[in-house]
């Protein structure tokens, strides 16, 4: 599949462009500044021995079947406003976690109530958003080696998204569970801040989610 | 402990009263009539062999230790009403879940953010409040015997309550895990939908969660 990784020159962009070319996927990076995205591009390739394109943020959505939006959050708004005329109707991954430095370890709830739904409103309400990877430490995310030990809830209104959303999650290691509508970006995001404090408390890097009682194959 | 159950007449009130009656702490079931609490106790006393007192939920805010507040959230704002001026400085455990039947698989955001935050609002703001609990279903927890593969996230401000709060959750057969201020019952709260989704989804009876990369003991 052509995956098209807005903000990919930051630490997830890394891991998650890295595993996907690996796994057989045509991954372009996308960055503000199309240089930076051909570089980041250029780099990773070389290291891992693998085919990434890459250029502006534009171009990755453009040459993208899916496209994975990784930004922080106080570049959410103008980055959904950049790319809001090149997504048509492809599938729109959102991993955004609404984080309010330095308060980092408790819920802030956005004015639009959480960011994938605040993507939306400013996509359109048709758009294909999910909402999905928002408890992977970047630590982790950005090591392409890591062996990860959690799940991934994936939700938002199209259920075909979301099924081929799980299917490019399996794609990097990990196990992406049906989290349901995209209301529910409430939850996943809120609970990121939750992991934070956990990961202070108990010290530990990355701590994570399992989901239990479910079957285990998907 | 002395531990009171506010609403400890339904279906979770029974697998808490009964779990830690077993374990040797003293349980005394509340609800808003004396004589349904009190038949409830000596029902549960007398098919499990043990003692719980019972009568109506102020009584049993009085004698009690620790106080746990287990109700339907329709029934949330004139419960804790009812306690108000019984609950001085204990520790509170509310285990509300704010869901809006009939949509119980997407988030519900109350006014006042989550139902936890709004039992502080109405205590007052000094109250020991805790949010735990959330995530068992009540399927799985109105059955004392039953064996929990699932972690319990713990929230609020006092953290001497919360540890208190993660010591009982152990004497259910469960691990509790730390989860930070109370602000983050938005999180935890918010959770329950999605675990309900799962449920339907994966055709689950209680699916729950598991906090993954820390240290097994606690």
């Amino acid at each position: 599949m052509k995956i098209g990784i807005v903000g990919g020159t930051g630490r997830e962009g890394r891991g998650l462009a890295v595993r996907w070319a690996k796994a057989g996927h045509d991954v372009f990076i996308g960055s503000r500044q199309a240089e930076k995205g051909a570089l980041k591009a250029a780099e990773l390739s070389k290291e891992f021995g693998v085919g990434i394109r890459g250029a502006d943020n534009v171009a990755a959505c453009e040459y993208a079947e899916l496209i994975i939006v990784t930004v922080p959050y106080g570049a959410h708004r103008s980055t959904f406003e950049s790319i809001k005329d090149a997504v048509g109707d492809k599938v729109v991954v959102d991993i955004t976690v609404p984080l309010q430095p330095p308060q980092v370890r408790s819920v802030n709830l956005p004015e639009g109530e959480s960011a994938a739904l605040e993507a939306r409103a400013l996509l359109g309400k048709g758009t294909r958003l999910v909402a999905a990877l928002h408890h992977i430490s970047s630590e982790h995310l950005s090591d392409p080696e890591h062996s990860f030990d959690c799940d991934v809830l994936v939700c938002g209104d199209d259920k075909e998204a979301r099924a081929a959303v799980i299917s490019l999650v399996a794609d990097l290691g990990l196990r992406g569970v049906d989290a349901g509508v995209l209301k529910n970006a409430i939850a996943l995001e809120s609970l990121t801040p939750v992991l934070l404090h956990i990961n202070r408390h108990y010290k530990s890097v990355g701590s994570g989610i399992r989901i239990t009682g479910i079957p285990e194959t998907e």
